[in-house]
């Protein structure tokens, strides 16, 4: 009979949002009544911007043209999104891009999950800790992680950078050398972020160790402090040393919608077997032509329009909105002395939680006694135990009340 | 120095469609007169059906607003479009799926692509040659081929399943046991099909052997004649050997929309090296809600449209349009005592290179004599090699121009 990927049989079940719909499902069922607030989607909530819509619209009725129809575009995507992208995210921060270094792709979670296939199998990897569980997860499918340990809730090969309030969520360099190190900043799900100055300590980490990190910047967008950076290429020579992943789900509403892109230098290199110098951007390249057909042309359009005038001034008007609904959080929760970070270049409040509690058990109190359904810290990874995520993608009316909810709590 | 994944180093350049523009630009550039007529993409041509356009704008306008807002949707994509897929392509065949068997994503490259990934990396993989370079290529990037051989044109490990005229296009079973066998049809590069008896000698071939059968049908909307399948599981306990691939690139001009599905029953089972039985659905679920984040929503309701009335309606009429010009095309060639195949029940026109011509020779031929790029068969493959590939997209103008052309050959 035909064999699995035995690499598969390491992954853990999803635990985390199954068992959250599991017990709100269960409480909802018990208190029928209770109106719930939901503060623990990473998902955005506001319409599309009207230079977006436009857009789309414009695309569509293209298509419907077989005089404008578009068929297969380039897999990398259109020059007038990669121009557009340059031009806005890059040029303006002084750092120089070719079109043929940034690659169109359906989501970011592709992409991140997709880069590991161009290393090498026995890549070591190194991920903060809490985390993104799809860096994880796509390097055990890839057979890269070793054995999970459930006393320690780790995978034996993965090198954990463990991140709390005593490190301020900035972790220590890995403990061995690593070949890949994922970072996220502003962080999922801790909301914090690096000084330049703490992110040159990453690059030339890397440098020294001829390692590689893979930057995830899918909410530079909300950053609103002027030391903190946008891009890793603000780091002089990280172009040696990094691919950097954007999105534009969070930034414009695209969570439904589909569009990110991932920068992959050309100074960025690679070994082979026999030691031979190899360009990392061709390897991904060559990953992206086989494996992937480009994105939708609409999807496309929609996203070059956040790029003009009036997209920019509509897209800043929404990420206040969400900052301003971080605010709210912060300070309610700051003003009854829970101890909180986050929430200033984020979107995501991380706190910890009070009394000691671990991250399972206040969930079960904010859920029973207001109501209001979040994140457990532990379902990012072992040192997520004892905080709890809250996500500022709510409405403003439920963010406020969810605040009042939380003010009135006995904690 | 972090490695790369060898197997990438055993990938052959893509060389064919490459080396096809180099050669038309050149030729291009020493005739800037003459009106070259391209029969040689796979890519459609006529707008968008107009109900599928009229379902996009009304997704656009949905998402405008936070009222009717969708952010990230099911990664295996919503219900209103896998219960229009199972109604419309399964049901009215008399073939029962479930929600949970239907995969929607955004392309049958990535789908193909990706599947090889959840078997094991010894399985042992087998192709139809001439073939779809995505089969092989993935497999090599996977470590599943061995060396390229420059003399045979081939990979070690890969079998080959060869498909000339002497056979009819329909292949022998493989000279030795295969884990995974990718089969298309109606086929691209040869446009030809297999009958359910035909089929059935696969299913069969797989049920004695537990192989699986990798069934690639993104081109079953052009199927004209009776006996043709156009689901493998028309085919008595199919379920438990095969998985389906389906595009709406060709079927309703969604090349640059990007939707397709694949069907994993959840009949199929396969081992983990304990000798476990293991459902394949599940691993592919977890591999898509890992590695994707779902189709746009704009798309899946382009998608569902497909299947209302005015939908079928319209996208009959197109692909009437496509299969007429495959008739013009086919009756041309066979006027003047060309052999070919296919064209009947598929958008693809093989004829067998006249005067002992490799392909090369009749694509510079062709070009230079009668202004006409076409795909050299010799790019799909070995076997392909004295075969020459034009397809139906064109216009109906252009297509009836390069038949005359052809026609006034010395051949």
């Amino acid at each position: 009979m035909t064999k699995i990927n035995q690499n598969y049989t390491e992954l853990q079940g999803s635990y985390l949002f199954s068992e959250i719909a599991k017990r709100r499902t269960k409480f909802m069922q018990e208190n029928p009544d209770a109106q719930i607030i939901s503060l623990g989607i990473g998902d955005v909530t506001l319409g599309l911007p009207q230079a977006v819509v436009d857009a789309m619209h414009g695309a569509v009725d293209e298509l419907a043209q077989s005089g404008s129809f578009r068929g297969y575009g380039p897999e990398q995507g259109y020059d007038f999104l990669i121009n557009a992208i340059i031009e806005g995210d890059y040029k303006s921060r002084g750092i120089e891009l070719n079109a043929n270094e940034v690659f169109v792709s359906d989501g970011s979670k592709c992409d991140v999950g997709n880069i590991q296939e161009i290393f090498s199998q026995d890549a070591v990897v190194a991920v903060q800790d809490p985390v993104y569980p799809v860096y994880v997860d796509t390097n055990v499918m890839a057979g890269r992680s070793g054995k999970f340990n459930k006393e320690t809730n780790q995978y034996e090969n993965i090198v954990y950078l463990p991140s709390s309030a005593e490190n301020l969520f900035k972790p220590s360099l890995p403990s061995r050398r690593a070949d890949l190190i994922y970072l996220c900043y502003p962080n999922n799900p801790t909301g914090m972020t690096l000084t330049k100055e703490e992110l040159k300590h990453w690059v030339d980490y890397a440098k020294a160790n001829n390692s590689i990190i893979l930057y995830d910047s899918a909410y530079e967008a909300f950053i609103r402090e002027d030391d903190v950076p946008h891009s890793i290429y603000e780091i002089e020579g990280a172009k040696e040393v990094a691919i950097e992943f954007r999105s534009f789900s969070k930034t414009a509403g695209f969570t439904g919608v589909r569009c990110a892109y991932t920068v992959v230098p050309r100074e960025l290199k690679a070994l082979d077997e026999n030691g031979n110098i190899i360009i990392v951007n061709d390897l991904w390249n060559r990953r992206h032509t086989t494996k992937f057909n480009g994105v939708s042309y609409v999807t496309q359009r929609g996203a070059a329009a956040i790029y003009s005038p009036e997209g920019k001034a509509q897209i800043a008007e929404i990420l206040d909105y969400y900052m301003t609904n971080a605010a709210i959080i912060r300070d309610g929760l700051q003003s009854i002395g829970l101890e909180v970070f986050g929430g200033v270049n984020a979107p995501y409040i991380w706190l910890k939680t009070p009394q000691g509690l671990d991250s399972w058990s206040f969930f079960d109190k904010l859920l029973s006694e207001a109501h209001i359904v979040g994140t457990p810290g532990v379902g990012f990874g072992q040192s997520g135990q004892g905080y709890f995520r809250l996500t500022a993608f709510g409405s403003r009316e439920n963010t406020e009340k969810a605040v009042e909810r939380i003010r009135k709590l006995s904690l």
